[in-house]
């Protein structure tokens, strides 16, 4: 079981519209015949990101499923934003200074209550000029971090199942993903958790290179729901301490952590404060995905590069919404909101996790985030199901997934999707099942996903 | 009057807190002493790109400012959108759907709004789903043009004065900026508009070799305001389809052209929609700089790469307020927002012209964009004035913008920030002046500006 690099994944890729052909004109003006409807090569980046393949987001978009069906695929809310947040925007727009440029670092207002509300999190007094950056969304804050450190040929470690806009953001920038699988249980385990996905750290080990610059952790993990130990963090920081890495925490659902589970910031462990930027999500914590306002907290020294990067990417995060959103941080102690919400995403998880134990299929009790793995194993479907050219050729996941969006009316994401091409076998055996949806949506598709009973081979008999 | 190509600009880079020691540790685990303050190195784009040398935009801040002083420096409106855009936007905020992510093209209700309102303008009908692409600002739709297409070396030429987002721009995606002079008038010419700035069409053409790739037209340009001819234009696409060059044509001040001035689309060329991608903003067609929504119209072939791109930098834009825009650009036309709207900055430009022709000093007339260039080479000032160390060893603009902003309490910004070193001259003559600011404060600045009087000695012969 070795890391695997790719700079290159030929399987994800299919062909398009677009050539690559080289230019057709030059300087001296000999020409080629002109083939209009692609005249400049797009970069090459975008294939090595797989940024132009069809990714698993197309493929299992409601339009292409049954009109009924239940999205459990993608994790955005069904629900709003408090009322209290909302109102705070409205305000918001009422200013008019708020409806023009921030400062590229993000609005007073809003470093200030990130640093009141997180501030003790991180033990320290967050210095909000040089400490704190708000971003557009965690994503454009992690992109960010990249653009400000990758030289060109320069490694970055992520644990597969991995979010999968990692890959683009570090090939896009010149890095070279590497790849160290989570360890998932054996699946005779009975009650699989989180805790049960394993880092090997001899594994690790050996990943990291001469050229390795960045580690990207993600606890609460998604797509596994697993929250990183202590000693696990620990075992991870004694790496980065002698192999002298930048550590991108990602953290962005530090607000969701179920069975009074404990979530260590990475940047607390000692020595590690230096050498680590953590990235937030309003979208996350206040269920406005669409709000695109994410953060950094980190040293100075990762800071003011990236600030370098994103005030160039995006000059500014956009205003109103800031405003907004440090009216949640100022406000969300005096609502128990962040208390209430927990209690309610674990019901949420609740419901679903009922609904698998009635079906008697396995799955991951995740300790955090809003989302669960279904053991995808048992599953067997009939030898002539007739399934699209999009699944086929893929992990088995990706036709579990299709035949249980078409058969029972819920989509759900295979999770083999986040591996490399070399670890797609690990990730094949899992469905992504999100509960960041309300309680009546999630009664519904567990009753559906009932449906499945007669397609449960016991100790996947089919393989 | 050569045209140059920079890949570093020394001059603008001052020593930082930063070093770019080489890693302090290696994978055999050699170390050397911890400088725990800057342990992993920052990349070098950040240099190469200028994005951590002290701008114009810190050094002429409020902050360090007279706290009176009158900010005609910054291109952001002190006055708010419009009542009936924002209160879309607070109609969005109450619907769910609209608080989450959104498409990575947009929203289907602002791309058909995009459609609706720009499709005449560009003589077709163009498609929602690959022709339009809404992005978190038009910033980041030109950023993601660039990462879309750019390759490690090719070259990307702009005119200067050019706006300066697009050097890191280019640089942080591994390209090189070439840069093109627009020629100013002579300083004897009494009435000087956006006209009388010329481009040398021989010198365009030196500038293109085998490695040029793209090409940006800023019209009406920043900070010139002028508004390129048709037959300007037409140079430039001759020169385009010899030379098979993509046109990112930045557009985003289509909306305020003055004089019945015609705004010429550049994609409306003949055979130029094919290599054209056109850059608009909400941001400077509401008033609402901090909305960060954009958007790019253009072929698929350029589109879906640059989707591609955008997609994995920022994901998505904001969505209730490209909701907002929609209803801004649905209902424009019922309200003559824009007939209205120009108008109203026609009297602004106005107010800060007369108080020139008042004062006795020359400026360019912009016939669109809310800039005026003063030519501040008739400004003298006294020999010991107490200049602070931030603009010493620059272009004389910097010394005399610091200037009137202490003696009479009115920021502009120095133009020459806008030019690569070797053309420092050209630009080191000019200050730019914002008018998109309310008729009160800018008849306040227009009066502060007459204590300029005393320091004007003509034909500047402090020469």
């Amino acid at each position: 079981m070795l890391s695997a690099v790719y700079s290159t994944l030929p399987r994800r890729f299919s062909p398009t519209i677009f050539n690559t052909a080289r230019k057709m004109s030059t300087a001296n003006g000999t020409k080629a015949p002109a083939d209009r409807s692609a005249l400049i090569p797009f970069s090459l980046r975008l294939k090595e990101g797989r940024a132009l393949a069809q990714d698993v987001w197309s493929i299992f978009n409601a339009a292409n499923l049954p009109s009924d069906c239940i999205n459990l695929g993608q994790g955005y809310m069904n629900f709003a934003p408090p009322q209290w947040v909302k109102k705070a925007a409205e305000e918001a727009l009422n200013d008019v200074g708020a409806n023009h440029y921030s400062h590229p670092k993000g609005r007073p207002r809003l470093r200030q209550a990130i640093k009141n509300q997180y501030g003790s999190q991180f033990n320290r007094e967050l210095n909000t000029e040089t400490e704190i950056l708000v971003t557009s969304g965690a994503n454009e804050g992690m992109y960010s971090v990249l653009v400000a450190f990758l030289e060109e040929g320069d490694e970055v470690i992520m644990f597969e199942p991995f979010f999968d806009q990692y890959l683009p953001s570090v090939t896009f920038n010149g890095g070279k993903p590497v790849y160290v699988p989570l360890h998932p249980p054996a699946h005779s385990k009975e009650k699989q958790t989180g805790k049960d996905w394993t880092v090997d750290f001899d594994e690790l080990r050996r990943a990291i290179t001469h050229r390795t610059k960045i580690i990207i952790i993600n606890t609460p993990h998604n797509p596994v729901g697993k929250v990183f130990t202590k000693s696990e963090l620990e075992q991870i920081a004694a790496l980065a301490e002698e192999f002298n890495l930048l550590v991108m925490a990602d953290e962005v659902y530090d607000c969701l952590l179920y069975d009074d589970e404990e979530h260590v910031r990475f940047a607390t462990l000692p020595g590690m404060w230096d050498r680590t930027v953590t990235v937030g999500s309003a979208g996350k914590s206040f269920a406005a995905t669409g709000w695109r306002v994410g953060w950094l907290i980190g040293p100075e020294s990762i800071i003011r590069p990236t600030l370098a990067a994103t005030t160039r990417i995006v000059f500014c995060t956009n205003s109103p919404l800031q405003e907004a959103v440090a009216a949640g941080l100022e406000q969300a102690n005096s609502h128990h909101f962040f208390e209430t919400q927990t209690k309610e995403y674990e019901e949420r998880r609740n419901v679903l996790i009922k609904a698998f134990d009635r079906l008697g299929a396995k799955y991951t009790l995740p300790q955090g985030s809003y989302f669960i793995l279904l053991d995808i194993s048992d599953i067997e479907w009939p030898e002539d199901y007739p399934f699209p050219d999009s699944v086929l050729g893929r992990g088995r996941d990706f036709k579990a997934c299709w035949f249980i969006a078409m058969e029972v009316g819920v989509s759900s994401i295979p999770v083999s999707e986040f591996y490399c091409e070399e670890h797609t076998g690990i990730g094949e055996k899992f469905a992504r099942f999100a509960f960041c949806k309300d309680i009546d949506t999630l009664k519904t598709a567990g009753n559906r996903l009932q449906g499945l009973k007669k397609f449960l081979v016991k100790d996947g008999a089919h393989q």
